[in-house]
């Protein structure tokens, strides 16, 4: 009988304690998300990260400037410890002239929007003039006839279709097109690749990202069109197919340079060889001042330090805040991170990457077993009502994949995803496209997520 | 045993049935989001209605414009009719000249970006001056000393609270202030009211909306503040409490006139005399050109119509599309229809409307009973792909509001709602904001919804 009481008294009060917790960690969630939606610092830091300092490829003086902004604003929030690790990064340079136009007998003259995609070589100062054909994939270009075909430029005009509800499952198709055209096309003897950028608006901005070349094969210039543009050459291949294209690229590359990782932690209280990280990437393409792609990234885990110390919460594990270089080329900086971790033999117990641009978020995809999701998901009532309600099987992000090696669970911010395209890898991915709710929405869910992490570990 | 393996058999092909009628479904929702996604009808009309028609408040020219044009859009469609539903509307005018500054011994003489709210009176060509004093809220003006303000101004400062994830919670609190401030000022023989605009950011523009008189008190002046200067206002009262306001509105009020509901419909094939109407409101306020609010509400209903004829979709019920006149002043054109409705005796199965701006869609509120929403609920599965994942009990819309009356069920379009408050009633809710996409999404989405409804009642 005295043990029935003992025991319904230990039940009793275990229950009142639990309910307390649920209302602590309620009210801190409530805190973290209060900071957010009043603080105006991040928007601020991206403001300038975009309109003082630029676009920031790896091994622009922009990203030099970037790396040594960021430092300092790390140094502001006081964080435990603030420091740089070194990579080496390519040094490609888009140059002065990119220029395209084609030549037909029936409509003269017409300009092309076109960019670089990135890593591509130059036209060696000359212009490029050939016969264009067009091919709808890779699958057809490779079923070309050599003999038939060489000396020819080609046009991939691979669509990212918009009747896909998720654009990235759109934009993945365009993206191969891209990393292997070059390729593909050498093989045949084609002398340049023109491709549809992949854009699934119809707009008048070329969209660039990374090419690939394979060493035993000839190197040949490649290029994006903008989606009108495509739209329009395709037709005029298709009125004149003797239409002649002429192309004038003037990138190149320089020596690899030296660049940097910036990272910033907050040492854990209880368990500090446990480490959270959290990161973006701080290069970006050249075309525009990447403030989707990726500084609203940084920008988001840099608030997660800022949040920390404005409320006052001392982490019981470490947090480390990675704001990588080198996304966009090789992934230098992803790498050298997760290379260290491993060689150190440092406890990841959570990797977060913010890269899908500072949109309204709505949960996070999880590379993990099931243990991590089902825990995960054992949070997610308290995030309901800021509108996070996917927390599911998906794919991180690309600077923290090299986590996975050493075992760390991955967590991508999932947010509203129609209009990312729109930007990315274009001349339009520029501060004016920020709202800054949605910002400061994407820092307060990493918070709340690190915070749950932190508390009760993975 | 022969009636054992009969039953066998029924039940299979009852399988089989089912099976293909979702399959069937499937594909039905997807050949509409496909043809909404690859159209750009309703984006077309959306610019001609902004950028060549203009602000659209009842009474004005532009919305008489706007009623013949989307009548002449609706017969392009050539549904099986297309009417105008008369109505009488006020017509109120800003007039030329809204100005206010602050005049301060400390900070001399600063101008205020200011605008009349909706329906309120001007300044008879004078320009009044006041002191003015500032009250956080409702209760606070209640609660002053008549004998001490009287002839002042009062601002009352109530702040849209950008910490409430749901900005439409914020947005009531405010807009109540702006309904009822004039009305409680005047009791007080207060002489004017300046509010804060209804805006959780902080920005330059001030943003209108209606106001109420009681016709038994005093007409004053109302006005709303831009939120910077809002704050602005707040500081210089506080550092002088006896500066003195300066305002002059040349707003008034001309005598009632015409105007319409502009409405179109398919004629059910199996029973047309259930109807199903889709709307949004044709008028706009008079800062900007509606573009969000709520030009793309009637968009996305007229994608209805053009949705189904395109995809050769002939409605078993009858699908009828409603702009209606009015909704920001009085509601007449949502009233009006109504009360026609319930004359005719029609039987309205259910009202679905778009008024929360044209960004990315997540599914329906619901106002209906637990019948109605259980069996949307169970169409669920079908829109998750869509993004669309709360069909939930909640506030339909103003328009249709009154045909709850009739018992018919509403459905009010939810969609990410941290945009919409930036724009709301100000001048910069134009066509630019408008991301094509998420217009079509929204369009989809009710013509996925009002399928379902057609195809399996409710």
């Amino acid at each position: 009988m005295m043990k029935n009481k003992l025991l319904t008294l230990l039940f009793l009060v275990s229950s009142l304690f639990l309910k307390a917790q649920e209302e602590y960690d309620s009210v801190m969630l409530s805190r973290i998300f209060s900071d957010a939606l009043t603080n105006t610092t991040g928007y601020q830091q991206l403001e300038y990260l975009c309109n003082n300092i630029g676009p920031r490829l790896g091994g622009s003086p922009q990203a030099a400037a970037a790396v040594e902004y960021m430092r300092q604003q790390m140094e502001l929030i006081a964080p435990d410890s603030v420091y740089l690790q070194e990579i080496m990064v390519r040094n490609w340079k888009r140059g002065i002239t990119e220029k395209a136009s084609i030549t037909s007998t029936i409509s003269g003259i017409t300009n092309l929007n076109i960019c670089a995609l990135g890593g591509s070589v130059g036209t060696n100062g000359k212009t490029l003039v050939a016969n264009i054909i067009e091919v709808k994939n890779l699958d057809e270009l490779k079923k070309l006839n050599k003999k038939k075909v060489a000396g020819k430029a080609v046009f991939i005009s691979t669509l990212a279709d918009p009747t896909w509800y998720n654009p990235y499952e759109a934009y993945r198709v365009v993206s191969q097109v891209r990393a292997l055209g070059a390729i593909e096309a050498a093989k045949l003897d084609l002398v340049a690749v023109f491709m549809r950028s992949a854009n699934p608006y119809t707009d008048d901005y070329p969209h660039t990202g990374i090419m690939r070349y394979d060493d035993n094969i000839k190197k040949i210039p490649a290029v994006a069109l903008s989606t009108k543009d495509a739209d329009l050459l395709s037709s005029i291949i298709k009125n004149d197919p003797k239409a002649k294209i002429s192309l004038t690229l003037s990138c190149y590359e320089m020596a690899e340079c030296k660049s940097h990782n910036v990272i910033g932690e907050l040492r854990g209280s209880e368990f500090p060889n446990e480490v959270i990280v959290i990161g973006g990437h701080l290069d970006s393409w050249d075309l525009a001042t990447g403030a989707h792609d990726d500084g609203a990234g940084c920008i988001q885990a840099l608030e997660v330090l800022r949040i920390f110390k404005a409320i006052d919460y001392r982490p019981k594990r470490t947090i480390r805040v990675v704001m990588f270089m080198d996304e966009e080329m090789m992934q230098r900086g992803g790498r050298k991170y997760a290379e260290n971790a491993s060689k150190m033999s440092e406890t990841h117990i959570a990797a977060i990457e913010s890269d899908r641009g500072a949109f309204t978020p709505h949960g996070f995809s999880i590379d993990g077993n099931n243990k991590v999701i089902e825990k995960v998901n054992s949070w997610a009532p308290y995030f309901k009502k800021y509108g996070l309600y996917k927390f599911d099987k998906g794919y991180g992000g690309v600077d923290i994949s090299f986590l996975k090696d050493i075992g760390t669970p991955l967590f991508g911010l999932m947010v509203d995803w129609h209009r990312y395209f729109l930007y990315h890898h274009a001349a339009t991915d520029t501060f004016d496209k920020i709202f800054i709710r949605e910002l400061q929405l994407g820092g307060a869910s990493i918070t709340g997520l690190v915070y749950f992490i932190d508390k009760y570990g993975l």
